[in-house]
């Protein structure tokens, strides 16, 4: 029997619904809707992709949404004085830094523009006070994939605690805040990398895995316990028709559809594992549409706590 | 074979004697000694003695260290007065508040004093963005006792590349910083904890077995893969003779010191997994020592930063 697909599409809808009131609540009580700002710099075309998605998401969702566009020229200081500016405009509650920066701000642009968000305002969870609560376990705003992560498998129904999950990968921004919330939910958690021995024996230990390392087809049938449930983070654009045969050999409708538009999105979890595993999130239309529901999520939190502290 | 013991006071006392050096060049470059602030609230006779301990030994190493003493009944925001006027002051280059706080202060006065606390004088790594620079991978201050059982790993030449390490306790002064260094020191790391099915066999799987739940003799011979390496970091002061009984069944001398003491210092690995580890830290005189040698280091790298930015 093939693997229980888990519809991330429609948990990310559960998600927005259940958002609707409280976005309303905290209009009325605010007098303005929850703001967020998104920052983008350059023109990267997958970013203006996934900006276009934010912002069309924050409207659907009557949140306030500004775009600040800055050219890819921008000095460093600029961007840091424009996070700084919205980090002081009482309209915005959550803001963005689209990431990648241009790689032309030097290897440490984005740290030094993430540490500037207001912790109050990081509604992507990446300063290290954010990341410093997650570690100890108290309120703050989390990366918003592994909070989608967990937010599915609650929605659900699938039980963690007391459960061996494996999250392969170890990403400031996926694995390792995936692996924390994983053991706050007490599950007994191993994180695995690159230089992990034997990854396909440590994975077959999982009846929960995440896979979340950015390699196409990946983890393969042999990583996975039979009924394990299997997270797949990996959104990876695959274009090399060998590679496509592989991943779709036995899939011949997007094998078909590869070959029609030259190139085809697959996840870190090869198609095969459907046959092994007992739940699976596809890709695309698993976790993706979450980690947009729960950017809503956290700016609608921290819209809250700015009405609460008002 | 029994265990080969790892002798934690020999290599603190290395570690103390590396930082020899740096502590005189540091004095020469700041006109005064790296400075350590200790402030102790009220009158718990183990802390007393851990800050005599550490008084000591930071006198010994050429620090300067300074003690302040608040009666047990000191409001909370006096202790964070305190506190903020160290983070001021020059002089100061670490600052430690002994815990736990007298439980009159309330459950949130340890963390609201802890978050007080400067993050370029957080000796202790207790404080969120502490925390946040360790999970993020940057530089900063890590708790004292796991940087002082990677430090001594490295020095025992034990390798930890590659191998599977398996800690047992999720606390943010110890379990979770430890996954976290095992984890950037490229070993596959579990977390284990109270809600762990089959904990034996989980920890079984360990080449590298860390113990730090504070239950005497809790990791017994069936936790351990023969040959592991087994890092006790708990110290417990076992006072029932018939746990006593137990826990040195084998060690007639033990025994006979409990007999004549009334108490004894056991960890949390069980004495007969002598018998079955690789290589063993004894309590006491495994990773204790490591804990006040890391405190004086991190204290040392305080006053080169401070230095460094005057």
């Amino acid at each position: 029997m093939p693997a229980t697909l888990l519809d991330g599409k429609s948990v990310a809808e559960q998600i927005r619904n259940d958002l609707s009131d409280r976005i309303k609540a905290s209009h009325r009580k605010l007098g303005r809707p929850p703001g967020l700002a998104i920052v983008l710099v350059g023109d990267d075309p997958a970013s203006e992709v996934y900006v276009r998605n934010k912002l069309r998401t924050a409207e659907e969702s009557g949140m306030s949404v500004s775009l600040t566009r800055l050219p890819g020229s921008t000095p460093l200081a600029k961007v840091i004085a424009t996070v700084e500016a919205l980090n002081h405009d009482a309209n915005v509650h959550g803001i963005l830094v689209q990431s990648p920066l241009p790689k032309a701000l030097g290897d440490a642009a984005e740290q030094q523009v993430f540490d500037t968000i207001s912790p109050a305002k990081d509604v992507d969870g990446f300063s290290p006070v954010s990341a410093g609560f997650l570690a100890q376990n108290r309120p703050g705003f989390v990366p918003c994939t592994p909070a989608g992560v967990i937010e599915m498998l609650d929605r659900c129904g699938i039980a963690v605690e007391g459960r061996r999950a494996v999250v392969i990968g170890r990403s400031e921004i996926v694995g390792k805040p995936m692996a924390l919330l994983l053991l706050r939910r007490n599950a007994t958690v191993t994180i695995c990398h690159s230089r992990t021995r034997d990854l396909p024996g440590v994975c077959r230990e999982a009846d929960i895995l995440v896979a979340a390392i950015g390699r196409p087809g990946f983890v393969t049938r042999d990583f996975v316990k039979a009924g394990a449930v299997v997270i797949d983070v990996g959104i990876n654009r695959v274009t090399d028709p060998a590679a496509a045969k592989r991943l779709f050999a036995n899939e011949p409708r997007r094998l078909a559809l590869f070959e029609k538009n030259g190139s085809a999105l697959v996840g870190d979890v090869h198609p095969e594992v459907v046959d092994v595993a007992g739940q699976l999130t596809p890709v695309p239309g698993g976790v993706g549409p979450l980690t947009i529901a729960m950017l809503m999520a956290n700016t609608v939190r921290a819209a809250e706590l700015a009405a609460a502290a008002s």
